[in-house]
This record gives C-alpha cells, sequence and structure tokens, in this order.
C-alpha cells in the first residue's frame, strides 16, 4: 500500500493525491492526517487534486470525511485545484463535496485559510 | 503515463513526487518543470521525496538535471524529505546528487531558499 505523504508549512498542512486510493490507503491518509494535525497543531490542511482524473463518490466521501475529522480537530480544510472536467462531472452526477470548501490552487487555498482565520476570533 | 503536479506558493513551485517514475515521466516534468519556472517567473523549485523508496542513479541524475535546468532558468532547486534509509543508501553506493542543495522538510526548503536568495544580491 502507497501511503500520501503529508507536507507541512507553517500551520498548514498540504496534501497532494497523485495515486489512485483504494480503501486501504484512504484510512491510512485519514490516520495520517488526524496524527499530523495533532502533532503539528495544524489549524488548516490543503488537499491537491490536481492529479485527480475521476473524482467518483468514494473519492468525495473521503474528502467530506476528511474535512469533518480535522474540523473536530480545529482544523479548516481545503480542496484544490479541481480540474474543469472533474467540476463538470460532480454536477451532472449531481454529487457534492459535503460543503467541503474549494479553492482554485494552493496559492488561493492558503489565502482563504488566512481569511478563514482571520474572520473567526 | 501520469504527470506529477507542480504547485505553486508565492514564487516557490513545489513538486511531491509520489509515482514511480518512467522515463517518459520523467522527461514530461522536466519540460513541465521548466515552463513553470518560465511562466510564473519562479525563484525556487522544491522537490519532496518523502514518498520515494528507492533513490537510485536514474533518479539522483534526474534530480541533478532539474537543478541544473532550473538554475539555468534563475531558479535555485533543494530537495526535502529524503527518508534515512535513502541517505544511507546513496552513501553506500557512492552515488551523489550532483550538489543538488537538500533540507530535512518542505518548512526547512522554503526557509533555505528565502537564505539563498537574501544572501545573492
Amino acid at each position: 500500500m502507497q501511503r500520501v505523504p503529508i507536507l507541512k508549512l507553517g500551520d498548514v498542512l498540504i496534501v497532494s493525491i497523485q495515486i489512485d486510493l483504494e480503501d486501504q490507503s484512504v484510512l491510512a491518509l485519514q490516520e495520517d492526517l488526524a496524527d499530523a494535525v495533532v502533532q503539528h497543531g495544524a489549524k488548516g490542511v490543503i488537499i491537491d487534486i490536481t492529479a485527480v482524473e475521476i473524482v467518483d463518490s468514494f473519492i468525495g466521501r473521503m474528502l467530506a470525511t476528511i474535512a469533518s475529522m480535522c474540523g473536530m480537530l480545529d482544523a479548516q480544510t481545503v480542496v484544490v485545484g479541481m480540474r474543469p472536467a472533474v467540476a463538470i462531472t460532480l454536477v451532472e452526477l449531481g454529487l457534492s463535496l459535503g460543503g467541503v470548501r474549494t479553492a482554485l490552487n494552493l496559492e488561493k487555498g492558503v489565502a482563504l485559510l488566512d481569511h478563514i482565520r482571520s474572520a473567526t476570533p
């Protein structure tokens, strides 16, 4: 099983998903992320899906679960780098990402996290 | 062929290598990176190899080539996230990364790039 590496930059964790995620990898990623959020006291998690060509309900649910989980640990999640085709497919299939915040790219994701944090006391 | 996504944060490009790179992917990555450096006017490139379990002479040469190429385009390259086992193997095999700068993790890589830039006029 391949593990998705988690990068840390300040109090933001960055995860770039490039491999095809199976059940095991998803569970491992969720655990690793929760551990990393606690260990580093991260305030934000950015998940980059630039390399993901197909977002089905499985991936959508995973993203929503990660966001809820990190939310419990007081970290905001932003999904960045969604391909236009993925956005189209999601809407056509009637899938949602469970209210997960999105941003165009990593830079805008970091800016969004800064904005969210400055808005909450 | 899978392409490795290139993330941009400020004037630094971040590449996280997670897939097994074949010749084609390496060539594509080198081209994409050179294009991205020029397009975004990037001053630094950080290559994360946390997920890379084996660095052989092929990967070593790739990293050195990317560093030289980015150097020509006035961008410094830093390799981050090397596993201890990889460092041991590199030394045991007598391989070098062709003078490529390394840092422990993404954060220290960004700090190193800042330092390099403040040192050069």
